[in-house]
């Protein structure tokens, strides 16, 4: 399997990941081959396409993203299935919008000087120095204040929240302290509407935690289940909007808070 | 425009964002409805995209991914042009490769006891511990280093590469020391391979100075010209590749990287 494109490859790389994992028992060899900008790039990778297919005897296919239509049927010339995301979608678009479109290459992650993606480079930087509790400051600013058990997920998910969807997203850590105390970190009160709290079956918190202090009070099963609970129960009395990251991935968990709170959701 | 998906709807919406920036002069009100993965959602949005057609007066465009066939059916019904990003493209790769998909809702994301996962989060983990050369330890383990002025860009970079690709990403500032001394950082020495730099244009690079402090000399566009020039000639110095940041998006500058130092792209 070959992916082109014109750009970075990643949105047609994610499209074809869609695609090939609803076929089961096959064990595709992906390879990206971002820039595909010119005639002469085009023409190296009908190289690289044609000698795979000799090697391997299967004939490859080829998912592309070109813009331009000289490079796509340079493509199209490869010995492969090739399927193109854009050449599909782009007529039946003229034909509704009744406009041409303008086949200029690199529009789609190109621009930086955009207010949007300003905000984003803010947001990064915003929820990078709102991890953890870090600082109190301005989290006024934030859109949303994930709660949530230390290991619990809420790095990840408010840094993923911030890249793609520039979405300004800090994270506070509920702790024993807070427990014994049964309430919120005194900072938090103010914006008790902004918090969303994430949870964790305290067997997979246990592991994840094992892997950082192996053998610790902190990484048992019992404090495990006991933070768990005692966080869930804190949330529960709040009223805190709350969701499992068990088994969901960051993208599916920052997907699902921006429906919940109802957040702009500007992509890049 | 809606864009409707069965899961989080990012990979939707992106390809709809390179389509439509396609088309210039239109001010496209973007919609992004995810996890429709009922039939009760479904008809649900349909009518959400039937309000939006009688309140504007013109015909909605919705682009869907959805894999579950009942559910594609009732959004087919929608007074709108329906594009469906998968309906194209299943058909022909079910009669390449003989086999039947598996319709099976939400794989795209949905994974995360796989250990490709569980490397991303490594990834990210391993990119925040090392971040602005916060630590020398365990530098040996990043897959590639960015070395680079203060706010050339290397923080998003980087985190975009863990959170994107699940490669470990290591940054490192290039400092006044450094440059009095014609020096690289000592600790970067034994990694010299891994090295790859970042530069971008002074005028910019006094801007986003000046909005963290403003009036300083840090800030001042002499300084700024100053830092760049030098941090450029000692990337030449030890032949360390180097993009300039200026003009392009994280995710041109973190696929161009990959491609250069030829990691091993894992997208999620």
């Amino acid at each position: 399997v070959f992916i082109v494109s014109d750009g970075t490859g990643i949105t047609a790389e994610a499209l074809a990941h869609s695609l090939l994992t609803q076929f089961e028992g096959f064990a595709f060899e992906q390879t990206v081959i971002p820039f595909v900008d010119s005639l002469e790039r085009a023409h190296a990778c009908v190289d690289r396409i044609r000698a795979a297919g000799r090697r391997d005897g299967d004939r490859p296919i080829v998912f592309c993203t070109l813009i331009d239509p000289q490079v796509r049927n340079v493509l199209l010339m490869a010995p492969a299935l090739v399927l193109d995301f854009f050449a599909a979608f782009v007529d039946p678009l003229e034909a509704e919008l009744n406009a041409r479109s303008t086949h200029a290459v690199g529009r789609a992650h190109g621009t930086t000087e955009t207010s949007d993606y300003q905000g984003r480079i803010e947001a990064i930087n915003y929820t990078l120095a709102h991890d953890d509790g870090l600082t109190n400051r301005d989290l006024a600013s934030a859109e949303v204040i994930l709660v949530g058990v230390s290991r619990s997920g809420k790095t990840p998910t408010c840094l993923y929240m911030a890249m793609q969807f520039g979405v300004k997203a800090a994270n506070y850590p509920l702790i024993p302290e807070d427990f014994e105390r049964r309430a919120l970190p005194g900072a938090l009160e103010p914006f008790i509407d902004k918090l969303y709290g994430l949870t964790i079956a305290p067997e997979r918190l246990a592991r994840i935690r094992a892997e950082r202090r192996p053998s610790s009070k902190y990484a048992s099963i019992e404090n495990c289940r006991y933070e768990v609970e005692q966080a869930e129960r804190l949330m529960q009395r709040h009223a805190i909007r709350c969701i499992n990251s068990t088994s969901r991935s960051i993208e599916e968990i920052a997907a699902t808070i921006l429906q919940d709170v109802q957040l702009p959701r500007h992509s890049y």
